[in-house]
C-alpha cells in the first residue's frame, strides 16, 4: 500500500482527501489552518504539523491550494515540501495555476531529485465528493502510471495529457470552453426572453436537443431561480479566460468569440457582480435590454 | 382517428411521415416530385396529386418544405392548400422559415377560415427517424392541444412556445446557441491543438465534464475524422445566426459573442467551405494558426 | 447652361439645391411638402408641382430623399419622374439606399430610355452648405462626366467609383469605417476615464497625433458637453453597419470588429438611445462601468 | 540654463537628443552601445561613460529605452542612475512601459530622494525629428512645470496628464485607439475591395471626409504599395492592446471592439506577420477573402 500525503483541505481538497482515505490509502494530511484538519484527526487520519514532515512520511504528496503563490509557499518555505523530499517521492500538483508557475514548480521538485506530476482537476465540489473529477494528469508516462491508483481514488476518468505543463494547458482548454458556453447561453436566454419566450420552455428545448449538458441544465435552473451564490465566480472565469487569451496571443491563435466572452465577464465585474456565480454574466445583458430571465 | 395529410417528403419529412403512418393515422401524402412518394404508395399510403386535393381529404395538414418561398407556393398556387381548406382544417407549418413569413402564412390560413399552428422542429435526420425531434409548437392553446397527438407521433417532447410566431422564435433561439457553441468549440480545439494537446484527450475531457452533450461528441468525432459531409452546412448556420442577429438588432439586444460566431461562419464561407458541415467553421482558424485538429 | 431639377429639399437637399442655384444652373425644385419650397420660390427659383413636370423641364434630375421606399415613390407614382423622362434626361440618385434598391431604380430609369447615375454623398449638413460633400458617383464614364459640373456645384471632390452600384457600395464602405471608429472612440474614452484621465487631455492627445480627424474632434467635444442631439443618429449608424455586415456575409468577408461595433450600437438602441446622435454609443459602456465622459 | 542628460540614443531617442541640443541645453548623452554616441561626440556633445556619471553632471535625466527591463537596468545596475542621484535631480522617464513598471521606477527614484516624471511620448520617428511628439507628462504639477522647457524642446504639445502613472495610462489610451482604428481600416478596405471598389478611390473618399487623419493616409498608401517594412510592428501593437485589455479587465471595463482588434493582430502574428508593420493586420483578412488591397 502506498503512503499518501494530502496538502490543502479546502472546499475541493477535503472531499478529495476523504476519497483517498476511503480507498484505503495510508493517509497523512496537512492544512495551513488547523480547523480544517480537525475532522480528519477525529476520524483517525494522521495529521502532520508541516508540509516538510508530511513529505518525509509518504511516497506521494498531493497538493491542492488556492493559487500559484500558495503553491510556491508550500514548496519553498522553511518547513516546506522541498525540505522533506527524497528521490522516492512524487509530488502531484493539483491546484489550478498558470503554465509558467507549473513549470517553475516542476523545476524546483526535479532539482531536488524527486518526481513531479502536473494534475489539475476539472469539476466542482459535487464531483469532488463523488470521486468523478476529471483528472488532467501530465508528466512522464511511468510516473503518471505509478500514481494513477492515487488519482483514480479522486478522479474518474484520469486523462494523461502529455508531458508536464499539458495538464495545465488542458485545464485552460476546458475552462475556455466553459466560459464561452456560459456567455453564449446568457446571450441566447436574453435574446429569447426579449422575444417573449418562456424561460422554462427555453430550458426544456435545450435539454432535449444536441446541447443537453450539465452546465446548461445547472446554470439554467440557477439563473431562472435568480440564484447567483458563487459556485465558480465571475472573477475566476474572467481570470481563466484572460490566461487562455494571453497564451493564445503568444501562440498567434485568434479567438474572437472567446475574446467577446471575456469582455462579457469583464462587464459583469464592472457592474459589481465579480464575486457572484458565473451565471451572473447574464446581468449586464439583462440591464441593457431591460429583461430578467426568471421563472415565469 | 384523425385523417392527416403530410406535404414535403424530403430528408426530414419522409421519416416524419413514416412515423405518422406507424402511429396509425390515416395518412395522405404529397410531394412536389413523385419519386419521393413512390415508397409510400408501395406501402399502401394514399398519395394526393396536389396540396388542394390532399387538404380536402384530411383534418390536419402538416407541411415541411425547404424555405419561405416554398411554403408560400404550397399554400397559394392554383392547386394549393388554401384552395382546399375549410373551417375544420388545421394547417401545421413545420418548415424553418422567418418570423415575418410565418406570420404571413398564418394570416392567409386564418383568412380562409381555417386554423394555423406554427411548429418548426429542432433536430436532424436521426431524431426525425426515431420520433424524438423537439417540436416547437405555437398557436392557440386549444388548437395546439388538438393536434398534439399528431405532433407526438413525430416529436418528443412537444413544447408549447406561445402564440403563433413563438415556435419560429424558439427555433432561432436554439440555433443561435448551436452556432455559438459550434464556433466556441472550434476555437477551443484549435487553441488546444496549438498547445500540443491530443484531440482524443480533449474530447475525452469534454465528454466527462459539464459540457458533455451530443453536439460536442458528434462534431468532435467528425472533425477528428476530417469528415465535413454536410449534415447542417455552414451556409445554413450562417443564415440562422444572421436572422437571429437581425431580430436582436431590431429589439436592441446586443449579442457580441453571437456576432463573433457569425463572422467565423462568414470566414468559412469566404474560404470556400459554405456547403460543408458546420464543423468546417474550424478551417479558417486552422489555416491561420497552421494546425489541423485530427486524430493523433 | 444645363437645366437642373432638384427633388428633396430636406436638411441635406436644401443647401445642396442652393449651391446649384449659386453656381448659376437654371434650377427647378420640388418637395413633397410645399413649405420647404417656399424659400426657393421667394428667391425666384422655379418650383414644379410634381416630379413629372419637373423632369419634363430639365436635362438632369437630382434626387435626395429619405430612403428606398421614397425613391421608388418619386420615380413610379402617377406624376413621378418616370412619367416625365425622355432619352435626353439623366437621373442622378443621391439618396442613401441599399444596393438592390439602387439597381432596381437604375433598371426602371434605363428601361424608360433615360440615363442613371448612382451618386450618394458622404458628409453632413456642414459640408452640404459649403459644397464640400464627397460625391460618390458611379455609372458609365461618359454619363458621369456629363453631370460632373452639376455634382461639383455640391461636392468636392467627386469620386467616380465605377459602374452603377459602386457609389452605393462606397457609401457602405465609408459608413462602416465611421461606425467602427465611433465605437472604438467610445471604448477608448471610457477606458481612459475609468483610469482617471481627463477628457480634455484625452481629446488634446488625439488631436495632436496620427488620429487627428474631424470625427474625433467633433464627436469628442459633443460627448464632453453631453450633447447628443441627433446629427447622425444611433439608429442610422446601426442600420448602415447592418447593411454592410449583410453584404459582407454574402461575400464571405469576416468583419469581427465591425460586428462588435454593430452590437455596441444595438446596445445603445436597447437602452433607449436609438434616436440620439451616434456619440450616444458610449452610454451603455458608461453605464456598465459607472463613469461619465464629460468635461472635468 | 539647465544641464540635461539623455540616455538611450535609438531611433526615437537620437533625434530627441538632437532637438535638446538644438534648443541650447547643455547636453550630456549616454547609450549602452557606443556607436550611437559617436555622432554626438563628433558634434561636440558631452558623452558620459555610465548612467551614474551622466546623472552626477546634470539636473534633469531623460531616459528612453526599449522596455521595462531596460529601464530597471539603467536605474539599478552598479553604475546606474540611482547611484548618481541627488535631491536636485529630476528623472524624466520617456520609455513606453507598463503601469506597474512605471510605479516601481518612480518609487526607486523617490526613495533616493530625487524627483520622477512619467512622460512617455506618442508619435513616430518623423515627429521625433520635427519636435512634434505628443508629450504625455505626469507627476506633481511643480515638477512637471520645471521640466516643461526640456520636454517642449522635443514635444509639441506637452500634455500634463495627472499624477505619476497617468502618462503611462494615456499612452495605453492612445495606442488602444490606434490599434482599433488600424484593425477597422483593414476590415473596411477588404470589404471594399471584395465589393470591387478601387483602392485609390477608397483612400480618396477617406481623406476627404470626417476620418481624414495621418494614420489612414499613411497606412493606406503603404498597404496600397504593399510596403510592410516595420514602423510600428504588429507584435508591438498586439502587446499594447493586450496591456490595455488587461488593465480594462482589472477595472471591469468591457471593450469588445478592442478585444476583436487584438485577435486580428493575433491572427497576423499566427500567420507569420508579427514583425511586419501594423498594416499587415490586413493580411489574414485578405487571405480568407482571397483579395489583395493594392493599387489598381
Amino acid at each position: 500500500m502506498t503512503n499518501v500525503g494530502f496538502i490543502g483541505l479546502g472546499a475541493m481538497g477535503a472531499p478529495m482527501a476523504w476519497n483517498l482515505d476511503d480507498a484505503g490509502f495510508d493517509l497523512v494530511v496537512y492544512n495551513r489552518t488547523t480547523d480544517r484538519e480537525q475532522p480528519f484527526a477525529e476520524a483517525g487520519v494522521s495529521v502532520a504539523d508541516s508540509p516538510k514532515h508530511l513529505t518525509e512520511r509518504v511516497d506521494v504528496v498531493c497538493l491542492i491550494v488556492s493559487d500559484g503563490d500558495a503553491v510556491q509557499a508550500v514548496l519553498e518555505r522553511d518547513l516546506g515540501i522541498l525540505a522533506g523530499l527524497d528521490e522516492e517521492t512524487t509530488v502531484v500538483q493539483m491546484s489550478t495555476i498558470g503554465y509558467a508557475e507549473t513549470m517553475a514548480a516542476a523545476e524546483l521538485v526535479e532539482e531536488a531529485g524527486a518526481r513531479f506530476v502536473d494534475a489539475p482537476v476539472s469539476g466542482t465540489v459535487g464531483p469532488a465528493r463523488e470521486g468523478t473529477l476529471v483528472g488532467l494528469a501530465s508528466g512522464p508516462e511511468g510516473v503518471v502510471e505509478e500514481v494513477r491508483p492515487v488519482l483514480e481514488a479522486m478522479c474518474d476518468p484520469v486523462v494523461h495529457c502529455g508531458e508536464v505543463g499539458q495538464g495545465t494547458n488542458m485545464k485552460l482548454f476546458i475552462n475556455l470552453l466553459l466560459g464561452d458556453a456560459m456567455g453564449a447561453f446568457a446571450e441566447a436566454l436574453v435574446f429569447g426572453k426579449a422575444n417573449g419566450l418562456g424561460v422554462d420552455d427555453m430550458l426544456e428545448v435545450v435539454e432535449n436537443g444536441a446541447l443537453d449538458c450539465p452546465l446548461f441544465e445547472g446554470k439554467g435552473a440557477l439563473i431562472a431561480d435568480r440564484d447567483f451564490d458563487p459556485r465558480f465566480p465571475v472573477d475566476y472565469q474572467h481570470k481563466d479566460l484572460s490566461l487562455a487569451l494571453d497564451r493564445a496571443g503568444d501562440l498567434g491563435v485568434p479567438l474572437s468569440q472567446t475574446a467577446a466572452a471575456r469582455e462579457a465577464f469583464s462587464a459583469a465585474r464592472g457592474s459589481g457582480h465579480g464575486s457572484e456565480d458565473m451565471g451572473a454574466v447574464i446581468k449586464p445583458l439583462e440591464a441593457v435590454t431591460d429583461v430578467t430571465v426568471e421563472d415565469d
